[in-house]
């Protein structure tokens, strides 16, 4: 079943017109026709079963039916991430919306390479991993923000694990084990580590935990994906 | 500092001749010269450190100096993955790499896709990412099998991680709290899911044991990725 995401609210009856993407994608791409069905999601109003009422080659119309899933709330997680090559950044993006974040927050370190991203893209590829993956919202993803601003506008009761690649923190799996709930953050940094001041910055914060991933360089898309897991497996959804 | 892998035995003093990729990589890519220190492993004989001492545009030569780290087993882990398009399998390699896994062996399941792998490729895949996440040795990529010949040539003693979609499976972390040690492999389907035949005889296998990754879909290298991580943090070397 065909899973898409619309901004537009969802009603029993009422058409929505797709975006020419979206649009050329089902007639063009998938080749449905007009009564096929499909799922459609918004982030609020729950999963709905629809189906195509027109359908032009650029502008496709669908029309919900009936719910078909409640909206449930989300993980309250944050992926913070340091600036990585496009490439990895867009696999971190698409793996964060596998594993359920809420929130993706490119940052600049000391040790960043790279400044810009291409915000739009990231955005439309956690909007079409969500759709694959069954989730019922959409990570958003922010402005590249620099890491000190981050921090010192630290949201309150926000804990932070901080994947720590000196080598003397607990496992993340240990740390999590008499974890509180609630709203918390992962920090993956730069391929190049933290800088010695960044990292003594970080250990001092009563928020943040350092944690270990392990005796193996990692880089930052398999750090953030390892993160993401432990997290979901101990403290999230993972479990029934 | 620059770690190569090289298939050479390892002895001080014994000057050793790279191959013409990892002689123009050294010579001009990274620039090196005569004298400059790099260290070299090659799976059986530890860490050691080396230094230039030849350097041609496709002919450098290296020579021992003296070990840094010894050789430990690692992992005896195997990732059981079904063939997926190339880019996703070229990650998974890299993945079980970084991940500590000791062999990578592609499927062909029923709902396969894919029946052929560039192992050369692959295998280089491997031996890069081994070099670069510090690890003393290298995954094996092993020619594509059928899945059920694999199963029927099953090695006695190895316990079998099924990642079963299905949903009624016990979370892999919960799954592996009374886990033994020893020899194991994670299995992950194809994009499309194992079939119902597939699932049936899997659950019917004594060293299988079905797990959960969460309640959203996953692609195969999330999943590989994962159940990787899972299995290192409880029963591998995640933990001091």
């Amino acid at each position: 079943m065909i899973r898409l995401f619309v901004p537009q609210e969802l009603n029993p009856g009422a058409a929505l017109p797709l975006d020419p993407g979206q649009s050329r994608y089902l007639a063009a791409v998938m080749r449905l026709a007009v009564g096929d069905e499909l799922a459609l999601f918004n982030g609020r109003d729950g999963e709905w079963r629809a189906r195509i009422t027109t359908l032009g080659k650029r502008n496709v119309t669908v029309t919900p039916e009936a719910k078909t899933r409640p909206q449930a709330p989300g993980s309250d997680l944050d992926l913070i991430v340091a600036l990585v090559k496009r490439g990895r950044l867009e696999t971190i993006v698409e793996k964060a919306a596998e594993l359920g974040a809420a929130r993706v927050r490119p940052v600049i370190t000391q040790h960043t390479n790279a400044d810009r991203v291409r915000l739009e893209r990231l955005q439309a590829i956690a909007v079409e991993a969500a759709e694959q993956t069954g989730r019922l919202d959409v990570p958003k993803v922010f402005e590249p923000l620099k890491l000190e601003k981050l921090l010192a506008g630290w949201e309150t009761g926000r804990h932070l694990l901080f994947c720590d690649e000196a080598g003397d923190a607990a496992p993340l799996i240990d740390a999590l084990r008499e974890a509180p709930g609630g709203a918390w953050a992962i920090l993956v940094g730069p391929e190049g580590g933290f800088s010695p001041a960044e990292r003594d910055r970080l250990r001092t914060l009563s928020f943040a935990i350092p944690v270990s991933l392990g005796p193996r360089i990692l880089r930052a898309d398999t750090a953030a994906i390892s993160a993401m897991t432990l997290w979901q497996a101990a403290l999230g959804d993972w479990r029934p």
